[in-house]
């Protein structure tokens, strides 16, 4: 296939429309990604996840500059999930890539949800596929975390950065639950503001208590201090160690022979996806093109019946006995 | 049944365990769900959303407590979308509800997602309706909104309340996007700190440049200042404030004969969540028990197949045609 081809040798703007017609839930897209998926694999991807205010674009501007002087080449990926708090956010932050923009070496796509039905995760993990075959030896997957969704999307990654910043008060109470599953490298930004001895020291104790089989291959993740943009000195320096603990992650995972583990994970989340996609979504879409969806609302609103027994009738309809 | 009859009876217990089974997935609790439907309506659905850290249960504490002294029955339901940043915060926070709990007339349930796939906005909804069948005059649903998931969570709610804090920096900037279409009532929490006026001037100019069209009924959301809670006179006064605006929004609502257009909103949530329940989930649910999802994800490991032709073989075996 042509598209396929022109993606393998690295054409920006195949790449990017093939990125566009995924998002769109074409399925002519989807055919391609057959011919792309067995290619795939070559790839470093990196999550990068944290609040809202946490600084997480300056960072990933500062790791692709690191790792391009390394003569890496770099794809970045900023997802936004289409939302009250975080809208229009990252596209506004995406202007500081513009330093980039000149570089062929960088790729750079924000990825919002369009679809109503969700399936952002699905096309996270393909446009993550295109990268790859376009020849980007990092793909950096940038999300403002929050929801499942947002879990679902670092679960693409090799190597998942967790971002926080000192000042955010109980949040670090906030975060105790889950968050030992997913960081590798834990980053506190804006290290020099107020606060961060003390949001280093809860982290220390939080890594401290956790048992030891939640190290994967005994890794535990270690935690960056990265000083304020606007002092570039201290700002390179702590970045250009960031970027190493990503690589020194990366052979761990690989010298452990622990990076199967990071590639099952990704392909219970691609193949869930999937099913959505192929099975789900298709279902809603042909119930709301036919105006049933309206017909059982009304239903719904008049209450003569209920959304359980709705969902039975368009079962009946729709799968085999 | 005797289910709906005890929690028609408003039966703590019953209620609970019903609210439960449905988290569960229960499929025995969706019968229940079915004979409950027909009786709901009756309650005023509060949505409280906001970013982490904003304070939003000191506040759904305070609004509980004055919507008793009017003497109406109180039901809440925290949403915990499990995240590594929220996880356990809202069960942290719940211990600050303690003094309603001796008090019959509150009835407070965290919620949390369970199911690895997803379908928290279909018991979100379901426990709603539980709580209004119950006979609670007023039903809070409180979320640490960022994801797709909120959104969905917070279009089951009557009135929105959107909570914001001083100091979010730029943050005002991100959440222009998505902000108008929910809110319904701006709280600026902890307005005795520095930057609440700022604040308060920004999302007034962002409301003068709203379309008129974007205030449903000529409803322009009002924004309320909420004072620390530690200074007790000045909270309570705001906190009076602020349930009289929520009052006045639902009658509003009844008034413009807007409130039918909320409940569609709610129908469409509802149908979408219980395709998804009855159709979706099972089938992988099937796959994951007969062990057909493990094949399916060495097959993919191999690169012997990719996802979508993995979910078309899915497809074939369960659709109809």
């Amino acid at each position: 296939m042509e598209t396929v081809q022109k993606v393998k040798d690295g054409d920006v703007r195949t790449a990017s429309r093939l990125i566009r017609r995924l998002e769109d839930g074409a399925s002519e897209a989807r055919t391609t990604m057959k011919h792309i998926f067995p290619m795939t694999g070559n790839a470093h991807v990196v999550g990068i996840t944290g609040p809202p205010g946490a600084g997480k674009s300056t960072l990933v501007d500062g790791i692709v500059g690191n790792f391009r002087e390394k003569g890496k080449t770099v794809g970045v990926l900023a997802v936004d999930p289409t939302s009250p708090f975080t809208g229009g956010a990252i596209l506004g932050d995406r202007v500081r890539m513009q330093r980039h923009a000149e570089d062929e070496g960088v790729f750079v796509r924000s990825l919002a949800t369009r679809c109503a039905l969700g399936g952002l995760a699905k096309a996270v993990g393909d446009a993550i596929h295109v990268l790859d075959v376009m020849g980007k030896d990092i793909v950096i997957v940038e999300t403002v975390g929050t929801g499942q969704q947002e879990v679902d999307i670092i679960n693409h990654s090799h190597t998942v950065l967790v971002v926080l910043i000192p000042g955010m008060g109980d949040e670090i109470q906030a975060i105790k639950a889950g968050i030992m599953e997913i960081a590798d490298i834990f980053v506190i930004n804006k290290a020099d503001r107020d606060g961060s001895s003390k949001l280093q020291r809860e982290l220390m104790s939080l890594l401290d208590m956790a048992p030891p089989s939640s190290f994967a291959g005994g890794w535990r993740p270690p935690i960056i201090r990265v000083e304020n943009a606007f002092a570039p000195d201290p700002f390179d320096k702590s970045i250009a160690e960031l970027t190493e603990k990503i690589e020194e992650h990366y052979q761990h995972l690989i010298n452990k022979g622990i990076l199967a583990s990071r590639d099952r994970r990704k392909a219970h989340v691609e193949i869930n996806e999937a099913i959505r996609t192929i099975i789900y979504e298709p279902i809603v879409k042909e119930l709301i093109d036919s105006g049933e969806m309206e017909a059982m609302v009304e239903e719904l609103l008049a209450k003569n019946n209920d959304p359980y027994s709705l969902a039975e009738k368009v079962a009946q309809r729709f799968l085999k006995t």
